[in-house]
C-alpha cells in the first residue's frame, strides 16, 4: 500500500529523510532536561559505532509509555546521524503478512544494513512487529527467534551496525530475554508537571492566567503525544468553530473545554 | 451473499446513505439528555477531523451493554457526517471468512479511505470481528495485530480519517490493549427508568393508568433495542391478534400479556 | 448418506413436512400444562413474525436436559407454522464435515430461508453443530462466529425469520454469548410424577393396581425420550415374548421386569 | 495389512463368524452368576432390536477395568445374535489413519449397517478409537463428534441397529457426554476369589492341595484375561520345559514358579 | 544415513547379529546376581513365546535409570533367542522423521514380525520414540496410539512375536497407559557398592590398595554406562598420556585424577 | 546471507579456522585461574577422543550467563584440537528456517562429522537452536528430540566425535533432559573483583590512581564480554573525541563518564 510505496523508493539505502519525519509529525518540542539528556546519550552511542573499532555492532532500547515520544526519538537518530543506511521496521508495512513474510523482511533488512559501512535499523514498537497480545499470552515466536538473533550477529569486517528498538511493554521483552539481548537500555518518560507547563506555554493557546489552572488539571504524568492531542482538541471548541482564531492567537482555548476533553482523552 | 451485495454497490466510496439506514432500522427515538450529549460529542469529533491539520487520523470507541444502540449512533454519526467515504466493517458481511480473508478485506478498507480526503470507517461489534469468545479465551490474533496498526496508522498528507468503533466488550478489548489504541472512549448506556418511561410514553401503546406500572415492572436498565422487542412483542397479544388494533390506537396493551413477556425477554 | 438424502429433496424450500415427522418418532403426547403452555409460547412467536413489520427477525432458544422433547417441539413448531420454508439443521446430516463445510452448509441455509417471506430455520443441539466436548473445553469456534452473526443478521426488507434452537447445555451457550444472543429462552422440562403418571396411564401397558407402584418407582424427574424408553423395554419381557401380547392389551407388563429396566437405563 | 484383509471379506455385510471368533482366543470360559447375567441382559437388548417397533435404535456400553472380558463378549453377542450385519470398529484396523479417515470409517461402517434390515455395530475400545491420552489430556474431538451423532442417529424405516460399545475408562467417557448417549451401560467385573477359584479349578493344572494356596496368594480381583495369563506362564515352568507335560496333566504347576509369576504380572 | 543403512540390509529379516552388536559396545560384563536374574527371566519369556500356543504375544517392558543397560540387555535376549526375525526400533534410525513416517516405520515392522513363525520386536527408549518432552509435556499422540494398539495386537494364526520395550521414563509410559499394556514389567537397576567393585575389579585398572577408596568415593548408585565411562577418563590422565599404559597394566590409574572425572560427571 | 557464505566455504570439513576466529572478536584474554583450568578441562577431553578406543563419543555442555565466554571458548577447543572436521552449529546460520530445516541441517552436520576420522561439533547457544522462548514456554521439540538423539548416537567404527554445547539456560536443558545427555557439564563463570581487575589493569586505559575505584564500582560478578563492552563505551568519551588518543595511551578514562557508562549497561 501507500505507506509501503513510500519506504520502498531507496529499499537498498534505508529509508528518505521524508520517510523518517513522518514518524514526527509534530515535530521536536523542546520538553526539558530529561529528553534532552536522553538524546544525548543516543547520539553517543552513534559516535561509538561510527569511531571504535572494537564494537562493530551496538543495540539500544528506547522503552517508555505509549506516546511518550519513542518513535519520534528514533527517527530523529536515524536524521541526525547522516548514517547512509537508516531503515524503520514498523509494523505498519507490514499489515496482514504471516509470520515467515515478517521475518523474511526483517532479515532482508538486516542483511542490506551490513552491505552499507554505516548503518542504522530501527525496530519499531517491537511487541507489534511481534504480533504480541496479552492474552494468552500470544507472539510471533518466529519473529522473536529473529530479532533474539539479528540483535545479535555480529557484522562481518569493515560494516557497522547500531540497532535502535522501541516498546511500551520492556517487561514483555524481558521475560523474552529480547530486552536483555540489547546492550543498552533507555527510559523514555511521560511530562511531569514542569515539562507539561513548559510544552503547553510553548503552543501559547491558553490565556496567561489560565495557563496554571489547565497544567494543575494534568494530575498525572502525561505522554507528548497524547498531550499534544487534547491540546488540540481543546483549540478546536465545541464545534469546531474557534481552530482558526486560536491558532492566529486572536482567542485562547476555553478552560471549560479543555476539561471536557481531558475526561474524554483520560478516561 | 444479499448484505454483502448490497454494501458493494459503491465500494470505492464507502456505504450509501441506505445501507448505513439498515443499522437503525427502528429509527432514532429521543432517549434524554445522555444520549443526545453522547451524539454531540461524536459530532465535535467530525468537525475536529474536517477542519483540524494537526489531526488527521482520530479514533473513538462506543461501548455498553448489548442493544444499547452503539450501531445506530455510529451509523447516525456516518450520515450526517456527510464525508463522502463512510464505511461500516461488520462481521455480518464475512461470515464464514478465514482470518486471512478478513484481514486483508479490513485493510483493503482502510486502504480505501485515506484514498478520499475524508472518511469514516466504522468498526461494528469489533468482538465479533476478532472471533472472540470468553471460553478459552480465542480470537482471531491476526484480525487484532491487523486493528492495532490501522487504527494508529497516520493517513498520508491530505488525507483524513475518522474510525469509529462498537462493542459491549470493552473489558476485553482493553486486555488486549486496543481500546486504549483509541483516542476517545464513551460509553453508550442502557437506559434508565426516567429515559425509559419517556419511550414508551412516545410509542403510545399503553393505557395512561398503566404507563406507571408497566415502567414499574422494569426494575433494571434497559437497552434500548431490548425495550423495542418487548413493546413489540407485547404489543401482538396472545395470538398475534392485537396488533393492528394497538398500532392503530383502537387498543391498548394488556399489562398481564406484558409481564408475560418481560420474563421470556429478562430471563 | 440416506438422511441427507432425505433432506435434500426440496432444498430451496426447506425440509417437508415428512422429514420434520421424524423427528417425533414417538409422536407428541399429552405432558401435562407446561408442556402445552410452551407450546402455546412457541406458536406466539411464529404469528409475531408473520404479522408484525418491526420484528423481521426473531429467535427462541428450547433448553433442557437429555431427552426432554426439544427437537421434537422445534419440529411440531416448524409443521404448524405452515410456513414455506422450514429447515432443520442437524449435525446428523453433517458427519465427519470439516469445520469451513459445516460453516458454510449453515450460513447457505440461512441465505436460503430469506428468500422466502416467511422461514423458520431450526439449530438442533446446538452443542453438536459446534462440536462441544467439556474435556478443554473444545468446540468450533467457526461455526460459533457463524452462528453468532446469522442469528442476529435482520433479513432483507419484506422477509421475516424465525429461528429456534435446541440444547441441553445451555450454561455452555451462555458462556460463549450465544444464549444471550437468541431473544427468548424457553426451557423444556423433564417430567415430575403427575406428568409421568398421566404419560404411563395413557400407554395403557400397566395392571391398574400396579400403576402407582411403577410412577413411584421412579423417585427423580424424568425426560420423556427416556421414559418412553423403558416402558418399551419392560413391555418386552425378558426374552422378547411379551411384546406382542402386551401391546394388543392382553398382557401386563411385570413389576420386576420393569424395576430390572429401571435399573439399566437409570444408572 | 493383514489383519483389515481379513475384515474386509465381506465389508458389506460386517464381520463373518471367523472374525469375531479371533476376539474370544480363549474361548468363554465359564466364570460365575455375574459374568452370566451379563450376558443375558446383552441378548434380551438383541431380542428387543429384533421384535421391538418403537425401538429401531439401541446402544449399550460394556465398560470395565482392563482384561475383564468386554471384547470376547460384545464378540459372542454378535456371533449368537445371527443377525445378517455383525461389525467390529477396532482401532487395531486403523493404525496410523488420520483422524479424517477414522471418521469416514466409522460412518461408513453405520450407513452399511442401516442397509441391513438387522445390524450390530461393535464400537472396541472406544478410548483407542477416540486416540484418548489422560495426558494433556488429549483425543481426536472429530471422531468423538462422530461417535455421539452416530449412537443416537435414528435408522430410517424398517431397519434395526444395536450399537455395542466397550471401554475401561467410562469415566472418560462420562466427562465427554458418551456414556450418557448409550441407553444402557453395563459394567463387566474383574472375578473374585471364588469365581477365580471356578475358573482355576477348570483349567486342571494345579494339585488338588495346592488350588487353595495358589488362590489365597491372588488377594486383589483379577480380569480374566491377566488370569489366564499367569497360568498360562506359571505352566511353561522356568525354562518353557514343563509346558507339555502340563497341558498333559502328567505334571502340575509348581507354586513358587507361580508366585514368581505372580509377581511379575502383578506390578 | 548411515546407521540406517546398516540397518536396512536385511529388513525382511530384521537386525543382523552384527548391528545387535552395536546397542552393546562395552560388552556384557558380569554384574552380580540382580543382573544375571533378569537376564534368566527374560530369556523364560522367549522360551514361552516359542513353545505355548495360547500366548501367541507376549509383552516385556525393561525399566530402569539412563544408562543402567536396559538396550544391551534388549539386544542380547535378540542374539540369544536365535529367533529369525529380530528388529530393533530406535529414534537414531528417525532423526527428523515427521509423526506420520515414524508410526508407518514401526506399523510396518510389526507387520513385519509377524510374517516370520517367531519373531522379536525392541522398542528401544520409548520416550525418543514418543518424542517425549517433560515441559508441556509434548509427545507424539500419533506414535503412542500406534504403539498402544500393536503392543496388543494377536499376531495371525502360527506367528509368534515378543515385544521388548525400553525407557528410563516408566512412570511417564504409566501416565499414558503404555507401561500397563506391556505384560511384564521388570526393572533394570543402577548398581550398588559390591556390584561396583565387581566391574571395577574386572578392569584391573586400580592398584589393590585403591580399589576399595575409589569404590568409596561413589556414594549413591551408579548406572554400569556411567561407571565404565568414568573409569575410561580416569584411565587417560590429563593429558591422555596414561592410556596405554595402564591398558597394558603397566600403570594404575591415579586416584586424584579419578575423583576429578567423578566431578566432572556426576555433576 | 553473508555468514552462511562465510561458513559453507569447506562444508564437508567444518569451519575454516577463519570462521572460528569469528567467535572471539575480542580475543582470549587472561582472566584467572578458574578460566584457566576450564581450558585445560576440555582440552583433556580432545585428547580423550582423539586417544581412547572405548569412548569414540564425548559431549561436553559449557554453561554460565550470558556473555561469560562460552562460545569464544568452544571455538578456542575447536581451534587448538587441530581436529580435521570443525563445525559451528549457530542459529544465525539458520535464521527464518523452518523447524524442519534446522533440524535437516543440525543432523547432516552430524552425518558429516563421523565421516571424517576426528571431529567437533560445537552446539552454539542451544536454546536459540531450539527456538526456546521462557513465555509458555516454546520451543521446536523437532529440534530437541533430534539433538537428544544425534548426542548420544555412537558413530560408525573408527569414527571419532566431540561434541560441545553451550548454553545460558542450563536448568532449561535439564527440565527437557538434554543437560543430562551430555557426558560432562561445566560451568563458565562471570568474572569476581580479582578477575575483573586482571582484565582491566590489562586493558591500560585506567589512571593507576583511578584502577581501584572503577574495580569498586562493578559490586556483581560481570561477565567477560559484558566488561569489554563497557570498557570501550568509557574509552569512547562523551561525544566519540577521547578514543584514539585513549587507545594511544595518551589519555585515561573519565572516571565519571565510566559511572555513567556502568548506569546504562546494568541497568
Ligand atoms: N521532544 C519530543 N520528543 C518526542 N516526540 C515529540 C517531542 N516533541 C514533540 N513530539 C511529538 O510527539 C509525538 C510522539 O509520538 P511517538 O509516536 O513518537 O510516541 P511513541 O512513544 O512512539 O508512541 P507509541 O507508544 O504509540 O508508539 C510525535 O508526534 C512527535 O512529533
Ligand atoms: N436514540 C437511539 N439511539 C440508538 N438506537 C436507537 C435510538 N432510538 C431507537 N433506536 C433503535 O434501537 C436499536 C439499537 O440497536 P443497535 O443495534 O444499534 O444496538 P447495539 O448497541 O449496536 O446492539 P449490539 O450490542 O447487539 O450490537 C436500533 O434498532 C435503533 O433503530
Ligand atoms: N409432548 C411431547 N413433547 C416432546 N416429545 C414428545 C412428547 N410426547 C412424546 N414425545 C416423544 O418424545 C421424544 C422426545 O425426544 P426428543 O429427541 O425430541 O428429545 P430431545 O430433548 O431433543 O433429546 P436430546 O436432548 O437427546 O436431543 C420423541 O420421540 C417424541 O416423539
Ligand atoms: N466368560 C468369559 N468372558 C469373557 N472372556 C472370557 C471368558 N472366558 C474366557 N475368556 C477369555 O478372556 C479373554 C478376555 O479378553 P478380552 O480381550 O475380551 O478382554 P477386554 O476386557 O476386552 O480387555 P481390554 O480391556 O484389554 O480390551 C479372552 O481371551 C477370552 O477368550
Ligand atoms: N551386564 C551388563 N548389562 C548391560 N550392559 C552392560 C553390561 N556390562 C557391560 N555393559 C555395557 O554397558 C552399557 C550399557 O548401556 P546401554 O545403552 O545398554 O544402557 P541403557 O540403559 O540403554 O541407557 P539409556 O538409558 O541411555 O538408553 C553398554 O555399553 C554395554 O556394553
Ligand atoms: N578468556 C576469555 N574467555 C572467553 N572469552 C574471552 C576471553 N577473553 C576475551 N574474551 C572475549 O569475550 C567475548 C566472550 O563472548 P562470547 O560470545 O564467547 O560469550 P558467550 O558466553 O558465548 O555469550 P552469549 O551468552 O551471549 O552467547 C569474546 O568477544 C571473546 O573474544
Ligand atoms: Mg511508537
Ligand atoms: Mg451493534
Ligand atoms: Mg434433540
Ligand atoms: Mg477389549
Ligand atoms: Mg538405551
Ligand atoms: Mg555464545
Amino acid at each position: 500500500d501507500f505507506l509501503q510505496a513510500l519506504q520502498e523508493v531507496k529499499p537498498a539505502f534505508g529509508a528518505s529523510a521524508d520517510t523518517l519525519e513522518r514518524y514526527r509529525l509534530n515535530g521536536m518540542l523542546e520538553c526539558g532536561e530529561r529528553h534532552r539528556h536522553l538524546k544525548a546519550t543516543c547520539m553517543t552511542l552513534v559516535e561509538q559505532v561510527r569511531k571504535s573499532s572494537k564494537t562493530p555492532l551496538l543495540s539500544c532500547l528506547l522503552e517508555g509509555p505509549s506516546g511518550s515520544g519513542k518513535t519520534a526519538l528514533a527517527a530523529t537518530v536515524g536524521l541526525e546521524s547522516e548514517f547512509p543506511f537508516v531503515k524503520v521496521l514498523s509494523a505498519e508495512t507490514m499489515v496482514g503478512l504471516s509470520e515467515v513474510s515478517k521475518s523474511n523482511m526483517i532479515s532482508k533488512v538486516f542483511d542490506d544494513a551490513v552491505k552499507s559501512p554505516l548503518s542504522i535499523v530501527v525496530l519499531d514498537d517491537i511487541e507489534r512487529l511481534l504480533e504480541y497480545v496479552a492474552i494468552g499470552p500470544r507472539f510471533s515466536n518466529l519473529v522473536l527467534q529473529t530479532l533474539l538473533v539479528l540483535i545479535k550477529r555480529t557484522p562481518p569486517e569493515g560494516r557497522k551496525l547500531l540497532v535502535v528498538g522501541t516498546t511500551s511493554r520492556s517487561e514483555v521483552l524481558e521475560s523474552m530475554d529480547l530486552a536483555q539481548a540489547f546492550n543498552v537500555n533507555l527510559n523514555v518518560p511521560a511530562l511531569k508537571q514542569d515539562e507539561i507547563k513548559q510544552v503547553m506555554a510553548g503552543q501559547n493557546i491558553f490565556a496567561p492566567h489560565d495557563l496554571d489552572r489547565a497544567v494543575a488539571a494534568l494530575d498525572q504524568e502525561v505522554p507528548i503525544k497524547r498531550l499534544l492531542m487534547v491540546l488540540e482538541m481543546a483549540a478546536q471548541g465545541e464545534e469546531g468553530e474557534d481552530a482558526d482564531l486560536i491558532r492566529q492567537g486572536a482567542k485562547k482555548v476555553d478552560l471549560n473545554r479543555f476539561y471536557d476533553c481531558l475526561q474524554q482523552v483520560f478516561v
